[in-house]
């Protein structure tokens, strides 16, 4: 059975290996290490990479904490036992803006979380956000993550892929944050060996899927417009993150590194009041495909 | 004893005479005006002007809205009582985003609340988030806010400037949002005259005071380096609207309408990774006059 000894080891080494993948495809930006202490116990690698050749801003994360178990689990539990017992967390997670607005922005999550109880499980997730929604580009995506989840459970893909569509949703704006993905958590039904490699699957996958889409697009021109639809596009993307998204609450309400948890939001981002675009343009189909339960 | 509808047409007039001070300021911007109606009663009229010579974006926003007593207040009280009740809330609601960074950001919000039940209050604020903190302005901005209060309550001023120090405040970032001023909620322990007076007073300072420092520093020069703090510091305001702001997350849990909450947000806001400004510049000055509790 892996060790969270292991499973951090195998963590960093994908932090790694994405770094890599990113800085040579990139051609130009370099990731700077920023390594941090977590008073309560543990800490973390943040990788920063700002202002390269396709990359306007991203974060490659890695950190493993560790601690009393913290309060909002013993409510989730509604016990008070848990309050003699510890924690121990370790995740990769990365989020990349791109300076086209003909690349896609990406998210990626992988975690594991255990308590001295004897509790475990995994939970991770891909989306995808493009600032102008390419079917081939979409499908390719989708495909990509499927083809994981198969090799380990064909009821994966269907589950994951619409709890992504419901986890990466904006209500107020009733659209989803991008053409969604997977997401999954609390996974623990399996045995721990079958779900760190589903995981180190879903981890293996980032850069290579990442990496095709760069490729495809990052040469492609664009204009003025375009990049004024990307900052509105990455406007929304900060109303998630800062509103909904679970884990930039929990480091926020947890005095987490503000750095690193919002190395999320994009360099720059714009709210035009009551922005439509006109119909029948790009950016008005773009519009109609953030909504849930489509099949890429 | 004022009625709802005095007190609604009195915040419709402040609308009016804002929006109009503001546009002969201005000099070029003319706000443009959606009514809308909610579909559970009420509804309102944004007014948004963009693209001015001083003002980038702003709304003067009026509603007056009405219906059962939301179920967050139901909860407030801890009473099921209140669900055979009715509400009725109006409100003016401002937040100014200039275009030079030498010219600070101003919000405002004065409303009235009451419910079938006999129960009213009256509640707002004004603060001040200069780019740069200038001190005679702070001062002048504070003054004209002792003022008001003092022509009612001496007890006023130093009250309410702690409650908006305590509000206006970013925990993740350790810092307030600008300079402060003044905060006050469930106004109902004096006459509902004295209060509406005093709303009334509040809200009729808001023109001449932020005409004044439009005045005062909308001719200064900056720089590019200037502009880009300005960025920064708006990425803060966005972080405090959506992270904190009680109206914003009222408007976005009740199903308000999106556009004229978000109106608050900047036209353009920047994060750039880490940012700390050098020690002895304006902007770590700036930083440094970012706390609770000074005397301005």
């Amino acid at each position: 059975m892996p060790t969270k000894e292991e499973i951090t080891e195998w963590f960093k080494s994908l932090q790694d290996s994405i770094c890599t993948a990113l800085e040579v495809e990139d051609g130009k930006g370099v990731f700077v290490e920023d390594n941090w202490v977590r008073e309560e116990g543990g800490g973390g690698r943040t990788r920063i990479i700002q202002n390269g050749k396709v990359i306007e801003k991203g974060g490659v994360n890695f950190s493993a904490v560790y601690g009393d178990v913290p309060s909002f689990l013993q409510n989730d539990h509604g016990s008070e036992e848990l309050k003699k017992h510890t924690f121990y967390a370790t995740g990769v997670s990365i989020v990349i803006h791109p300076i086209s607005p003909m690349v896609p922005i990406i998210h990626m999550n992988v975690r594991y979380f255990e308590m001295s109880n004897g509790v475990w499980w995994f939970g991770g997730g891909i989306d995808l956000t493009p600032h102008y929604v390419n079917d081939i580009d979409a499908h390719f995506f989708h495909a990509q993550l499927k083809k994981i989840c198969d090799l380990y459970d064909i009821a994966y893909y269907p589950e994951y892929k619409k709890w992504a569509d419901d986890y990466f949703f904006i209500p107020h704006r009733n659209e989803t944050r991008g053409i969604g993905g997977i997401f999954f958590d609390r996974l623990n039904k399996k045995s721990k060996e079958e779900l760190f490699s589903f995981v180190q699957g879903v981890g293996s996958a980032f850069a290579p899927t990442y990496v095709e889409l760069l490729n495809r697009n990052k040469n492609k021109t664009y204009t003025e417009e375009n990049k004024q639809w990307q900052l509105i596009r990455r406007g929304r993307y900060v109303e998630f993150n800062l509103v909904y998204d679970k884990g930039t609450k929990f480091g926020l309400e947890t005095n987490g590194r503000i750095e690193s948890i919002l190395m999320s939001l994009p360099l720059n981002a714009s709210w035009q009041y009551n922005h439509i675009p006109s119909s029948n343009s790009e950016e008005f189909r773009t519009l109609s495909l953030l909504k849930k339960g489509l099949n890429w």
